[in-house]
């Protein structure tokens, strides 16, 4: 499960393509596809959606997330 | 729908010339057509206006918006 | 209107020697004429008055704004 | 016990492998195994469990923290 | 009046042995005659008073003063 | 007893192998041993211990405190 | 009395040696005698003590001030 994760990036690069879970410092949180990210730790979602307490609040579609506002990323659970 | 986005600047590269949704750190959006941005995220906007709770609050015409104080951007939905 | 925005920085060069509303990430406004302007958007205002809720507070003259503090800047609205 | 700690990373190094309590800056706490970091102290925690007040508040697996929000690590204590 | 400033700096520099009034993040003032200056816009004042409501709280004499604390930096009002 | 220190850093080299006192940017307090630091000011201890009110509030071992979190560091009153 | 100060560190280089008062981010305020400091205004204090509304609160002895939590320095007035 973990293998190929020598560098943080990592994770990051094996998660292209899946939904991903995206903490942000202001204490909310988004869920969506990632498309892209760079060293900076910019990312882009597809099909985005905002999350309050777990459920979600708001389809925003595509997205580009400033990496100095993100908390932490982790790979989304499956929610269908 | 997502082709050519590669890199994170990519969807604003794709999103000239379109309105977007501006998230900023204060909690405040701002929403308008993207005619420029560099990579600190620094943007200016054309026909921008100030949202509150998802209404129009304010017109401010043209506007730029320092990348230090964006949360995150996206496409905004057709209002017309 | 928009002609020759290609980079953020064109709309403060155009901006120079016209007046401007200048976003603080305090809260607080400022309007005042553009003298100059640095890449770090450090700027330097005359005739800078302090705005609270959209009416002049203060006059403060000659002023020099740090750009960290800088949320986002437009074209002042016509007030005379 | 404490050898082979020259420079602040070496510690990060010697817990690869080995579960880490990560303290963030809004106060909440992240306990997971170390699989990977780089200089800016971006890291990357397997089996990561959110904690409230010591307690398992959350599983969330893989994750990916910025090192910007991030306050002390230390070496987790046995918690099986 | 405003001769000679051609980048944000010069606002800086034509102030030199003159007083200034220097408004901090943490929302206090204070006015001094400004000494020296560097591009960090760390500053040093003379004969330095901390301001309250516009009254004079204290006196600190010299003072230096960290750039990253500055919002914005005016040419003080005569007071004598 | 201040003999041997021109520069800052040089303080913290004298205080390896010995406690020390750090305080944090959230108002916190930890105290341990010094074991390595880093131009950044990270800095890695050993026996490090919160402390509250100057009581101590919990053992958390060896620790990684990144620079960026620290407002200043004493050497420790002696305990014992 | 302010001669010889062309660059904002020489304040800092003439008072070392001497008391100064140093004021912190979060509002608290520390003097002591100037050992040494360095380019990102890091400071090393002897015989530091910790003020609350100008009285002494806590004597810290040797301290290590990070320059990025510092607003402003002043020299000491004469305490003794």
């Amino acid at each position: 499960m973990v293998n190929g994760i020598e560098r943080p990036l990592d994770l990051l690069n094996q998660s292209k393509g899946k939904e991903i879970l995206v903490n942000l410092e202001n204490g909310s949180q988004v869920v969506g596809k990632l498309l892209a990210f760079d060293i900076h730790i910019n990312i882009v979602l597809d099909n985005t959606k905002e999350l309050e307490k777990g459920e979600i609040k708001r389809n925003i579609g595509l997205a580009f997330i400033r990496g100095n506002t993100i908390t932490y990323i982790s790979p989304a659970p499956a929610t269908s």
